[in-house]
């Protein structure tokens, strides 16, 4: 069970009556508020809520009363919400620091405000090419010196943690978004984090997954919607663009979407990728690499820099008739 | 197997040379053109092909001549295809004579092209309403009468059909797109068709769904995504936008979206026509009704016509920036 | 809104009164009670529950009176429900009245109480093979009558009905279940039905269809899992064992599993088989074709009897230790 | 591009050669052979190939060559593999000592050959009961020094690593099937591993994921099916009884169920545990409470011991019939 006492409140109060009782207590510390774990039994809520100190009692395994309550700046770069779409884009993995370099560049002379590029990969197979690590984190800061973008790069592994101290906007990947002690890892670092949708994963559960990250100290998380499995496999996974909207009504957290990885094929990520901006995605992750065909990861998906930027052109066009916030 | 003769040849000759071989064989025709059904086996496929009349042989149980070789006009309306949305809208099911003809008069006037309504309801529980049948076909011939709007209508029952000879545009309902004796009979009409996925069907089976209703003589099919099934129920089905292009990439028939029932709400048809829209649907099928709280089917999900027509006039800015065709 | 009256009750002096109030009824039998149709509002609910013959009033579009509320018997050939398993074989598509009727007498002698067979068939593609229709009405008919086998025999179309009229279990297939005009027709023959669940049904959607089967005369409907559609696709369905104590928990009408269609390759028909059985499943359908490489449709998952005997021998062993009812 | 080396042979010669060529390098063990990674491009592996030492040259993303030739012994407790059910059961999470003695001793008594016990819990919501974490290990130590069963405990973080040096079984649960990097740490250890299905993963990333372990170190993999998520919500999950088979039919690895996940309810938890062993399941991993009303975590579909009890005498009954490997 969980309190959330009431702005402005100190928790020394509480706290002193809850061991009195001899309830087992944890504080922790969400931003300006306080937030207090106790061992009760259920049928202990209703006295608890009569402290004047606290605001809420949470007990529902559903309750995420930080990403609901959830209101704040999000500062990236030289994005301003509200005012345009914001362009996450770079290369699935990097491979080659000329390249990175250049492609840089380019991306920042076509307005993105974010650079990505993977470090580590998470692959199904273990024979396939598993990311260049530390050398590739090095290339992305080089990248960043010469451009003025801030970086956004996945996260693998607890034992990684120390590689990513400086990285601006640390990606959890679908397949970690339900890790959750690397989720509390991350969120002790007290950065801003993308975190993908699992694509088993309910909105609902992703949501909490965004509960974990905020609870432990993240003070923004990005969400991004990249398709969900279903039984249709014409294209990698099914982008599930309703969800978009459904977010919205249910937390003030920024959303995006990636289309790349939910198309599988650079064909098809233009279309998907406007019709989540139609739906009120923020901005977009959009996977761009100078020459697709020799990307050692995903390469079908991976869109050319003048592919990228007609998608942004028309992108740009649409998010002003589209709004974000629902009826 | 299927033979499909070159255009401008007449089948006499093949079919003496298939009867003289001992093989059954039945004749169809495809408009202009010919194709030959023929009992044979597979290894036979070689020497019919060798048959100067014959322009290919289909052997695959995926194959779709029709579907992806399909080039026509398509007339609805005042609707010029290419030159902005098809809307196709009007209340889930018919219930009342004035509220019908006042709807049908306020869609024309916001540039609606067909108005829709249920006659015949499909639902899940018999103990639900099942729709006035040929007195709401009546109305709806009423409301034509009066717009000049042309009317689509779902028909649920091969026995229905001669209810039906007038209706322009006749409506095969997810749930019956594979019920192929009825595409079979509604083909025989000859009347194009809007033709629903149904929720748990792939892409290549709704458009072998289309060839079904093209080889029975249908002159053209509109196809309709309106959502399919998958875990996440946060709304009713999971608007698969990225079918759209997908189907784009294989045929030339047009394609449309239903928001309405992949939503589920009002609240999200919105964000959901919009996405169809960018993601290169040629037009909407929308509920839409004059007092949503009174519908005796799928009350929630339906419109009034004042967020109908904001919804009109989103769509409409989007459409010019998207484009169908695909890179 | 659906009135059923208490057992032995007769049903004019509640038309009499629903008369003098206005309201639309329609009155229908259930075996030896009464159910009316009203058309009142949900408003309205209390005050006819307050009549002393109304026993129940089904407002919610959830309810399934009949079906949960189902005790009957079930004869069927020389099954006797709770002694043994129900065995229903026979080839997918019938194709050659010789095969047919050697075939026929061989389950006879290995115990199988139904036959079945494919006289008109739902395929995906038009330019599949349809079935030989009324031809293979007539040589199950004959089989019949060579070995005092009951037949079951697949519906596709309301038009098919004369010919079905002593087909002992008329089947809907799994793309049928939501056929509600086809399920009516069927059920008005008050025949015992074979009801498929479609690949994308709920267990309440595919209850509720039998509700329409029970309330439109059917004496019992047979439940039939065959695998719903997932995205996994290893094998050609994912089996929902579970789909069968969850029947079992909410109706008293039987339930049997069909390997052969979730499968879809005769090497796991034997483990999906015994899996159902284990379950609970009361019976089998299982695809038996004397020489399945020259089947005509589904070849590859038809068992050879040699194959179908295996099956069936251990079946039987694990019939015993396993019990349909739930604790 | 991996290098599987013949057996017996020694990998200096090849090292030397494929260095000379310029090519990077890295070797690693796989019990008694070599396989060698190397940095070529796939036009290089003909010429690769015709390296004596060289058996097979693995390329494609989904190859998995130590999973499809796995054959080795399988020790644990005392289970003898092929005579019998393998049983691993206790509770979800472990919340008490003396409790957790108590069902060991019990567990024992009645034939269970692993206990298992939550210690660290993956829990969507972070306000959700987390386990008991060293404690918990602790206890389980206790236990296990008392009964002389071996103990199953499942991982979620790299960083707990130490704390499972004497674990006999580590579990890889459900969530972090693709959590490669604790899948390369656990694998290092050279032990056991249980290895869960992740609910939206096919059965070739499951199997792709114990190569990975195998890849790293581990012995064997014990694979756990304990269903997967599709649109039926009526049980938790879809426990596919079908991998089963398709499992045994590429992989010598053994094979066991968790029906306790997959039902999320008592009730259905026999029925599924049933059908798991008749499709061919070695084993079960079963959640059995003292008093489940009182468990913190997943309460509903943890068994009593009598339930339990009496699940085991049904199992054991229906796997002599049951035969896990195909024809």
């Amino acid at each position: 069970m969980w309190l959330l006492l009431r702005q402005g409140v100190q928790p020394q109060g509480v706290l002193a009556w809850l061991e009195a009782q001899g309830l087992g207590i944890q504080l922790r510390s969400l931003g300006e508020r306080w937030i207090i774990e106790v061992e009760a039994s259920d049928g202990q809520a209703e006295a608890l809520l009569r402290l004047e100190e606290v605001e809420k009692v949470f007990i529902s395994e559903r309750a995420m009363p930080l990403v609901s309550s959830w209101q704040g700046g999000v500062q990236l770069g030289t994005w301003q919400r509200g005012e345009g779409l914001l362009w996450i884009a770079g290369p699935c993995s990097v491979e080659n620091r000329e390249s990175l370099l250049r492609l840089a560049e380019a991306l920042k002379a076509l307005g993105v405000q974010v650079l990505r590029g993977g470090a580590f990969k998470a692959r199904t197979s273990p024979y396939s090419f598993q990311g260049l690590g530390p050398q590739a984190l090095d290339w992305l800061r080089e990248a960043r010196a010469l451009t003025g973008l801030p970086i956004c790069v996945e996260i693998l592994s607890e034992t990684h943690l120390p590689l990513y101290a400086d990285v601006d906007l640390i990606q959890i990947g679908a397949r970690n978004m339900d890790n959750y002690w690397l989720l509390r890892a991350v969120g002790e670092l007290g950065r801003p984090v993308l975190l993908k949708r699992n694509p088993q994963a309910t909105v609902e559960e992703w949501l909490l997954a965004a509960e974990y990250l905020l609870l432990y100290g993240a003070p923004w998380v990005l969400l991004c919607e990249r398709g969900i499995r279903t039984f249709e496999r014409s294209l990698r996974y099914t982008l599930d663009v309703g969800a978009i909207p459904v977010v919205a009504a249910q937390t003030a957290l920024p959303c995006i979407a990636d289309p790349s990885h939910a198309a599988g094929h650079w064909r098809y990520v233009t279309p998907l990728a406007l019709a989540a901006i139609a739906a009120g995605a923020e901005g977009l992750l959009i996977e761009v690499h100078p020459d697709p065909l020799t990307a050692q990861s995903d390469a079908a998906q991976q869109l050319t820099l003048s592919q990228f930027a007609l998608l942004k052109e028309k992108a740009s066009t649409l998010a002003a008739p589209s709004s974000r916030r629902l009826p």
